[in-house]
């Protein structure tokens, strides 16, 4: 007898299991049982098939040599049987059967199984607030969502987005309303930054400005309080600040597991609704497995485990769900957080633990923020892409690494080697070392990621003091925020020609002119008493203006790391 | 008594020790000795500045705020005094001295150090033939000789240059003298590819296509006899198979360490003339550190240990000979020989050992090649990136990636994460789930380097048997090369509007066409007496049917990996 597997979602890990298990026991009958009738899309391209930057929704359901992955393609190339309109109802795991319906014809079928692979996938949270079955609120659940957004918008009928959640999936669809179609798009985030947990403030408040740029509105820190509608159709949303007009919201408030099936059929489920798999992919019944955003995948970092919705991890997951199928015993070594973000003409990545979320989890950990060059400084088109490297001060274990640049793939590098380096539990020090590929087109001679560690080493040395950039801010525009405040004053080493639009505007008393060169003649110019912010482009130049300082007594200043260049990004209107 | 460090070499290891040196240890006094008048350039932006993308020189010697990095400059800004056109004639260990020379005006001067630090760097090699001392032929051994090659361009006397070596320097220079000035360049490469030892075959043939494609003319597998001149002034370059008329020559064979002062002073210098050093970069005085292209680099894969003549090293190495002098313990982990080449519209990149070097260092290696994509395949703009994976197979260890693709940092993206990965001892398992950044503009669901880690995992196995391309090629031009290449059948699974061009070039009995989804239904139309090579355009879905074909009881198939989408960039006829 042949082995079945039967596999329940049809998305993305279910798709993944079911193909590689064929490839691997080819005698092994597989079927896909799934509620919807399109399976095996890549729903990470939704918003771009909203932006019109893929035109055709088949597009997103098509294999790269141009076939529509439906039924009968699975059934003719792959060798694998779909069921689609069929929900899963209940399982009988001591007769190892799945009950299904039809859903359109309405009849109910045993299906038996040696092997259960459950992909359920997950759903979008619902605000519980009045207004969210109004006709025009909208979650993006699946592609049929995107569908019905995108005929509304060909239709004429879409003039003012409200996005409720400012995470990536909000920031993407805002990008998608915006760039080409010119509506008005306005994003909603009740945390106090957007891309809550996954950046720190500075990068957050650095894609915020690009979005304001780019004209998308952002309201952080405000949630929303109902939405409110005529005739059945939406007209605005209301937040504990204001009222906002809008004929189409989206609520992007983050997802929820779909465990109830398994839950029903006695499986182990987190009180958050992720089923509880193993490091084989097993659930609490070793025949049954779970795959994709349905589970807990533990996170690499904090030993702790949660749901991480991402499709590049549900398509690991179903390869290591179907080698153990085959009898590979391959273990699934969890999840680290890396992601990448595309907004307008800017992106944001970043991958392991932020500052906030490593000291929620209870690590000594420091942060640095750099901004270096991301190729040869004498190079054409070089830029800056700022970098924050997150580290434990004791272990000086790298815990995470933050990146902001323009689109295009140099943030990727950044962020991915970091990735590698943290799945292998490196330290600054590897990551100082570690060699990147180097000529001039493509990076400088110690990368930027080098170069970052470097920085994190001179602090956890203690040889390094700096001002947190949301400090210097503050500070910059309102002395009365912290007492010890009215005793700094700014030392910026930059060219004169630089320097002294800013000594006009707050005076010397607040901010001195000294040029980096002149540091050695003129530092008994100094005062001994105040506390010296010393500033400069990207605080490099910052913190060898400390060091030699410190040589000659003066020890009385705090580097402002990442410089000007973080600061002119993040939008503040004194600069 | 402060301390008295003297450097002597003031490049690109020389002035990063003094730098870094002067931050750790703010008053120790430290001096560079150079013998040439221009200092602290980047040497390897000088294509870049022949080419014209940089226009003066002094880019090349400024900081990225705008500074040159003259004499002048180090004093001032950095504290550290130095001696340009001052030649160090000896060292006296003993009595810890130096005895340097000027060599404009002649005066001898014993400068004492406390600790010395060798950056004497490299010299380019000469190859041993006639003509070598002729007027127009260059090596790229420092700055000077870049600004007499511009010059000479500018002025209008060159019209065909001939480079002898097709290494990185090689290669950059040919697209520097084609691209914007639209002079005649000819590679000639003594080895059967370009890039010998740095990338595999498939890889060194892509570029030469591309190469072949902007203009430049590559022979490879041929020796360089003479070089003949009239008048004085060079003419034409004479190699085993032909004369090539020039009127400047470059010649890029290498670099060899200058190890002669070390030599001279008793300090152990490997028979390559590279200095040898210990972890913490001490040569065998403990009060001399040598450091950059002078130095024996150990490989952290093979253990062995020879010149690594990088700018990128040697700011690494630099900063540990610093933070050593100042007595912090840092260790040097060693090379692992990545780089990165921008060649016109692509670029190739590799870090690692090559199937070919893996191999010769007695590993148990084997490599696959992949086509995946960049980028999600529905994204606009999306390509293919060849990718190679060299493992042992006993250990299942990473041993090195290589990557092709076009200009942009994609590749970068690939091989720094397997850079970071190689430095931790990763094997191929730990590539599989590297968890890199994801989202459709930036990546496929599972990234290219994870997918090539699986079809090493595949073959590992022993479940993918694969043909290489280059005995594919070989194959489809001549049947005679091997007597078993007659048994051989191509199996085509790509649409029959794709293979259909070749089965009528090759004709049914050698190339048979059945498309990919059709395979389940008319696998009983293939023979079991042929060879079938299965072709499509990646690999994936040859390996898929491969599986199938498997457990159908026809196991007389073979692989293409890579597919024709590798073999259309290597530039063959038939295609």
């Amino acid at each position: 007898m042949n082995k079945k597997i039967v596999i329940i979602g049809g998305v993305a890990a279910g798709p993944k299991t079911a193909c590689r298990v064929k490839r691997l026991l080819p005698n092994a009958e597989v079927r896909i049982i799934d509620q919807d009738n399109l399976i095996s899309y890549g729903g990470c391209g939704i918003p771009y098939y909203i932006s019109g930057d893929i035109s055709d929704e088949n597009e997103l359901r098509s294999t790269f040599f141009h076939l529509i992955r439906d039924e009968a393609f699975f059934s003719r190339a792959k060798g694998v049987e779909v069921s689609t309109r069929t929900r899963a109802l209940s399982i009988d795991r001591q007769r190892k059967r799945v009950l299904v319906e039809n859903i359109d014809r309405g009849g109910q079928e045993q299906v038996a199984y040696d092997q259960l692979v459950l992909a359920t996938g997950s759903r979008p949270n619902l605000l519980p607030i009045d207004g969210v079955d109004l006709d025009g609120v909208f979650v993006i659940s699946d592609l049929h969502q995107a569908i019905f957004i995108k005929e509304r918008i060909i239709k004429g009928e879409v003039n003012q987005v409200v996005i409720i959640g400012g995470g990536a999936i909000g920031i993407e669809m805002a990008e998608a309303f915006v760039d080409l179609w010119g509506l008005k798009a306005t994003i909603i985030e009740f945390m106090p930054q957007i891309m809550p947990r996954l950046v720190d403030w500075e990068f957050a408040k650095m894609l915020e400005n690009h979005l304001g740029e780019k004209g998308v509105k952002v309201y952080t820190g405000e949630g929303v309080t109902a939405i409110e509608g005529e005739n059945g159709k939406v007209r605005r949303v209301l937040t504990s600040q204001r009222r906002l007009d809008a004929d189409l919201v989206v609520m992007a408030v983050g997802v929820r597991a779909r465990g109830e099936l398994a839950l029903a059929a006695g499986l182990m489920v987190d009180p958050q609704n992720n089923i509880v798999v193993n490091e084989r992919m097993q659930t609490s019944d070793p025949d049954i497995y779970a795959v994709g955003d349905c589970i807990a995948v533990r996170n690499r970092l904090t030993g702790k485990s949660g749901i991480a919705p991402m499709g590049s991890l549900a398509n690991r997951e179903g390869r290591i769900v179907a080698d153990n199928l085959a009898g590979i015993p391959t273990r699934y070594q969890g999840g680290i957080g890396s992601f990448i973000l595309k907004a307008f003409d800017c992106c944001v990545g970043a991958t392991g633990l932020t500052l906030e979320t490593a000291r929620a989890e209870g690590f000594n950990a420091a942060a640095v923020t750099t901004a270096q060059s991301d190729r040869a400084h004498f190079f054409p088109n070089q830029t800056t892409i700022p970098l924050r490297l997150v580290f434990a001060t004791d272990t000086r274990r790298l815990l995470g690494v933050q990146g902001f640049g323009p689109m295009g793939d140099a943030v990727l590098a950044r962020i991915n080697t970091a990735a590698a380096l943290l799945t292998k539990g490196a330290t600054i020090d590897d990551v100082s070392q570690v060699e990147m590929a180097y000529a001039p087109p493509f990076a400088t001679a110690q990368d930027a990621l080098n170069a970052a560690a470097n920085v994190a080493d001179n602090l956890a040395a203690g040889r390094l003091r700096y001002v947190e950039i949301k400090d210097f801010i503050t500070w910059v525009t309102d002395f009365s925020g912290r007492p010890d405040w009215a005793n700094w004053v700014a030392l910026d080493i930059r060219h004169p020609n630089e320097a002294g639009l800013l000594v006009a505007k707050f005076g010397h008393d607040k901010w001195l002119s000294i040029p980096y060169v002149e540091i050695r003649e003129r530092y008994q110019e100094l005062s001994k008493n105040k506390i010296m912010l010393i500033i400069c482009d990207a605080g490099t130049r910052s913190w060898e203006t400390q060091a030699f300082l410190d040589g000659v007594g003066l020890k009385n200043t705090l580097v402002l790391g990442g410089g000007l260049n973080v600061i002119r990004r993040l939008g503040v209107d004194w600069l």
